[in-house]
């Protein structure tokens, strides 16, 4: 019994990638996120999608010295002979708390279909919180959820999702008196979904945009190290409490 | 006490990332490969350079249903919940076995200075094997080494580890009246390396770009699993032998 | 500001855990389990709690050639370097498929209250599955399942959990008639809450039985791999079939 | 063709491990660590080897608030639904940094056989550090190592290592007229070699009774976050230094 596969296979004389010759038709004529375009949707983006999934990917490559990428520092302070393992370690905390925005959204777009304006306040009535606005740091404005939106009407790719993540925004605003920015997540999110990523994938792409970005983080760490010093600090800094529990 | 970090940081309005403006100067401009390039090396590459170096990620992305590719497949078998944890497992296997070869080629070139043709005599002499040559399934031509060549020779981009790697393979041949192919991962070492990128870091692209070649066959799991297929048949081929410890 | 924590400090003469000192007080005096219990409740477990607990570990710990194990091993077949990365992707499929049992059983439990008859009724009325029951192998009984009962019996912590774990297969027998064993998930999730452990630890202590079963896996691999021949064969018999994307 | 394992199997009415009947030889009888002893040798431990092994392992599970605990604790603050992924992030870090030693110093005795004294000199001469001398913290005497050699006295169990990395210290002494202590990682690597347990796997000893620290660690992130409070004071500490690299 076989194993079927559609993402690769090679012999002898060639490789091929969802169909695709490898050497004749992908290297050199394709960028990594082309390619990572491909292995998803089998086919390959036309030059305005590609235009935007880089957009949407280069905005979630780096927020700084976030916990993951301390981990990540941090596992290449034990570890330096194995760079796989800073950046698993800096992949695996990319979970519910910062990339749950990213398909949250995706998700509550999904179940109030046109009907923004009433999941909006069934969501508030409930006194949840609506997924894709508001940020701790960017209060007016996320600068990335306008760059999006205009990568978006010049490439002609604004689709339902990103239409409707700004009546979402008005409809909180209107139904709060409070304005919220939407935030980089969700944005991301909603642009994903509109060049037609399913959402159970949506985290995967978060992963890949942010593996670059650990790249950049470890190369620094290997040669600026705040791994053992930030650990060194705390532990100086550690308060020991004798437990309770008895 | 500061930590400092030259990859990123935010405040109220803006998101810098490597000294540039996100959201103005890189969303929109610059594709994923162009950002690791630049979270890497401190500049952003010419068309040339990220033209050679999509080709070796491209190149690098996928081998079809590799260990790691198992891995990966396999914990989303049990924690279809986490693909964060998937694509971590997915790139742990990428050590020594099948990384190696990319760095080792690099450091062998490193070592051999310009007397390759005397460090192949010694290796050989030693009975060691010469990294970069040779391939399982490859045996004539790997079908990416020409093709990586090619597009160094078009983009001007031919630097002395992509020369010194085709002297190694004559040297090879010479001494053993054996011809080998250069391998794909020893053709990408070394392009990487023309591109500026250190050592330690090489085997990071790799990662960069198996994390898109998962994202394909994790999509595929979804649709499509093999995990829990795979687990199932080993299970019933599984034969007990007990251990002769005592 | 400091960073408090209970679990342990040292300083030039001595190192504490959890309030003992370690070398004094715990080495020599308690297993690995007995700490694991002692960090974790912050007290240290009775003989009677340490050979229940032992022998929940213990029933835990392998279930043969699984999809997390084949992980561990194919990631070992990447990176023999690395240990630590084989056992880390052994444990990170350990997820909601297969240790979510043991959770969602106390869960389950936890929501019926003292009603077990009644949350069982409404359970099968919204046609969901009980959780806890019924094994694709052991289809009559569970050997770890009476083993653990008798243990609680002996020592005299048969609690809420593991009671009520009974009533709730008794319940599904009389309302569907149909009588399917308590598997060994449902019942170390019972006896680890009788333990007095929290849930959302729970998994934890699979993942600490699973470590001791992935080094007995890892040190076969390293006699007699498997990882590599499973690749083999799973590559030969792969059939790829172009993506029907476009 | 079949896949042969000794470790575990079962069948509808019974499982096995390591050939024993897992409910009635295992589970109630032996121990985890016991159990994990079992699957690496092939054998039970006497009462003695168990005791001096989970000693080992009880002194080798925490170290406080070290890098790879910070990592869990960080992972677990992005993805606390998956604690499998916050533990396998705490053990990547365990590599040649922190558990070198343990490894470096059995293989240092492998390699200097009886003659320790020449072996010891031959290293100072080449300026090399002994491993498994010396602690930053434990400048005197780090208190697990008296505490390791009285078990091992107790229970008969000083074998051909522990003797030999006494003898190390004691060379070390004469020749550089500077006694240092022998420290924990490397009383373990000798005391686990002692057990004769082979040096690859060593290591794996220690992620083990790592993952029950980890599990304290853990539980004390759910009621007193640290993760986040660390992330923060960082970011709020971050110095963005624009690079340099153009």
């Amino acid at each position: 019994m076989s194993f079927e596969t559609s993402v690769g296979t090679s012999d002898a004389d060639s490789i091929t990638v969802m169909g695709r010759d490898l050497a004749r038709d992908l290297m050199g004529k394709a960028s990594l996120s082309e390619l990572a375009f491909l292995v998803v949707q089998g086919r390959m983006p036309t030059p305005e999608e590609a235009r935007l999934f880089d957009a949407v990917l280069v905005s979630l490559a780096d927020h700084g010295l976030t916990p993951t990428v301390l981990a990540a520092r941090l596992t290449h302070t034990g570890a330096p002979e194995s760079l796989q393992g800073a950046v698993a370690a800096g992949l695996l905390g990319a979970g519910s708390v910062f990339l749950g925005v990213v398909e949250d959204t995706v998700l509550f777009l999904d179940e109030a279909g046109e009907d923004v304006e009433g999941a909006v306040a069934r969501e508030l009535e409930a006194g949840r919180r609506i997924p894709g606005l508001g940020h701790p740091i960017h209060k007016v404005e996320d600068p990335r959820t306008p760059r999006i939106y205009e990568i978006a009407e010049e490439t002609g790719l604004t689709g339902s999702y990103l239409a409707r993540l700004r009546e979402l925004a008005a409809a909180h605003a209107r139904q709060t008196g409070r304005e919220l920015p939407i935030n980089g997540a969700g944005v991301a999110g909603a642009a994903l979904a509109d060049l037609g990523f399913p959402g159970p994938l949506l985290r995967g792409f978060a992963l890949l945009a942010r593996t670059a970005g650990l790249l950049g983080h470890l190369a620094e760490e290997m040669q600026s190290p705040i791994g053992m010093r930030l650990y060194r600090e705390v532990d100086e800094r550690a308060k020991y409490v004798p437990p309770t529990g008895e």
